[in-house]
């Protein structure tokens, strides 16, 4: 299984839930915008704008290589060498504010001196918490995790809490899901094959998750109100992203395609100085429940 | 002339900036918000809402203190003592797309072995550029400069073009202005007394530049096409500040109050994949100068 027969499985991935969700959607289209890398490499993304559930979508393939830049040379606190990295990530938002947006990146990345990872987190960020619904996304994860490790999704849970946290807002971006990195040989108890499978299962699961959350939600009646708590919590999508997340400096750093990178961001999101949601409302419900270790589970 | 001699007067400017654009706006208000910073020191955060022709916009003041942050004394590579920041931040969003978003910082840094710098910046970015307006903000701004050293003027705007820079975009913030940092007497010519007085006059000079633009534009009728624009730039806005700006990334380490540390994020902003102006129209041509390098005062 070499890396090549990885990327080749990512962009069937890629394909595969592109397909799923123009048929939950039931309208929308993916586009296709194939690119090449300048130093090595490329991808292929694929938006949706403007369908019946989701406003606006991607679901990006990439495989890059070459020499690796300084600055995840220094990151990583590796040696000089080449690269090559491949993934898939998508984050969708809806239309419907009671529609949560969701993300997930898949990833495998190898040196050229033959040390390899895989990588990935999948996680939720409804604009309207609604604690069944994480309920059955955290268990739909832990039973993927369940079949490769039992310790698994309580650690990858906890990753999750821990990277998908704005730490200049004190809060979560969501009810979260699972994240890891630089699976190995070396630090799981499972072979290559075995970790590529755990990866390919998270990369599957991903449309049985989000569709019933499309079809459950997708049609509720919504006003201004939700409208415009739907664009505040859209700037804290904007803000993690810009501020924190990982992928996205990851792919600045490497000279990535812009508009792929930035496929994450939302159609529109507004701020709005020191917002407070009036007492016991429902947005307020949603702040209340922005924080890590709740075990959505047993919630 | 010590470093609350400073702060005070930056915290005077402050008031100052308010009350000349209170009157400029014609309508809005600047609300007060005083906070603390647990580890020392604290602010006062100004923001307008819904004016005539300011949108949103912040002024704000901070004098902070206390052990300098792990994250700044690896990026400065000082060595391990306390520090002080003073300064005044500006930016505002106006409603009209025919009025430019501006922004400006000056700031005083002093450590405790009683090594300091002045710092700061002004630039301007319009949704349309005018040349002319280009021309006038920088003159102004050369005018200044000029009476401290003849050089500054040349210096600063390149530091201005090369700092306010979307380099994953390839283009400018805007026109750009001027910035300085690090400033003390043995990199320049002057004594404190004298920088703090370029300082100053930079400061004083935000309103003159400024107010001319509100009452030329903020009456200027437009519609839904320049609304739309607004909008995209002002996401590229949002970019810069979360991706690139160092002034965003100090507040956010040293645990400033992200409130007042947002305060630059537009009313609202939106993101359409692979946008692209359509030729020959006024937004390509703006898009067309976004780069640095430009000569505004002789275009």
């Amino acid at each position: 299984m070499n890396k090549e027969e990885i990327a080749n499985w990512f962009s069937g991935l890629q394909s595969t839930i592109c397909n799923q969700l123009e048929i939950a959607d039931g309208n929308g289209k993916f586009q296709k915008d194939a690119w090449t890398r300048p130093e090595g490499g490329g991808g292929l993304s694929r938006v949706i704008i403007n369908g019946n559930i989701i406003e606006k979508g991607g679901v990006n393939f990439s495989a890059v290589s070459g020499p690796t830049p300084k600055k995840i040379i220094q990151a990583l606190q590796i040696p000089q060498e080449d690269f090559f990295a491949t993934g898939v990530s998508i984050v969708l938002h809806p239309k419907n504010p009671f529609v949560p947006i969701i993300h997930m990146n898949v990833r495998y990345f190898e040196m050229e001196s033959g040390n390899y990872w895989f990588g990935g987190g999948i996680d939720l960020t409804p604009h309207y918490i609604n604690t069944e619904d994480a309920r059955n996304f955290h268990s739909g994860l832990k039973s993927v995790c369940d079949q490769f490790d039992e310790n698994w999704y309580k650690k990858y849970k906890q990753w999750a809490d821990d990277y998908f946290f704005l730490s200049h807002r004190n809060e979560t971006r969501g009810v979260g899901g699972i994240f890891f990195d630089r699976l190995n040989e070396s630090n799981t108890k499972l072979s290559k094959p075995e970790l590529f499978h755990f990866v390919q299962q998270v990369g599957l699961q991903f449309t049985q998750l989000y569709s019933p959350l499309m079809s459950t939600h997708g049609d509720t009646p919504y006003g201004d109100a939700e409208t415009h708590w739907q664009s505040l919590r859209r700037s804290r999508y904007v803000e993690f992203n810009l501020l924190h997340d990982k992928g996205t400096k990851f792919g600045i750093d490497t000279n990535g395609r812009t508009e792929s990178i930035l496929m994450s961001m939302p159609p529109s999101a507004s701020w709005e100085y020191d917002y407070t949601p009036s007492k016991n409302s429902e947005e307020e419900k949603t702040q209340i429940l922005l924080r890590k270790g709740i075990d959505w589970i047993n919630a």
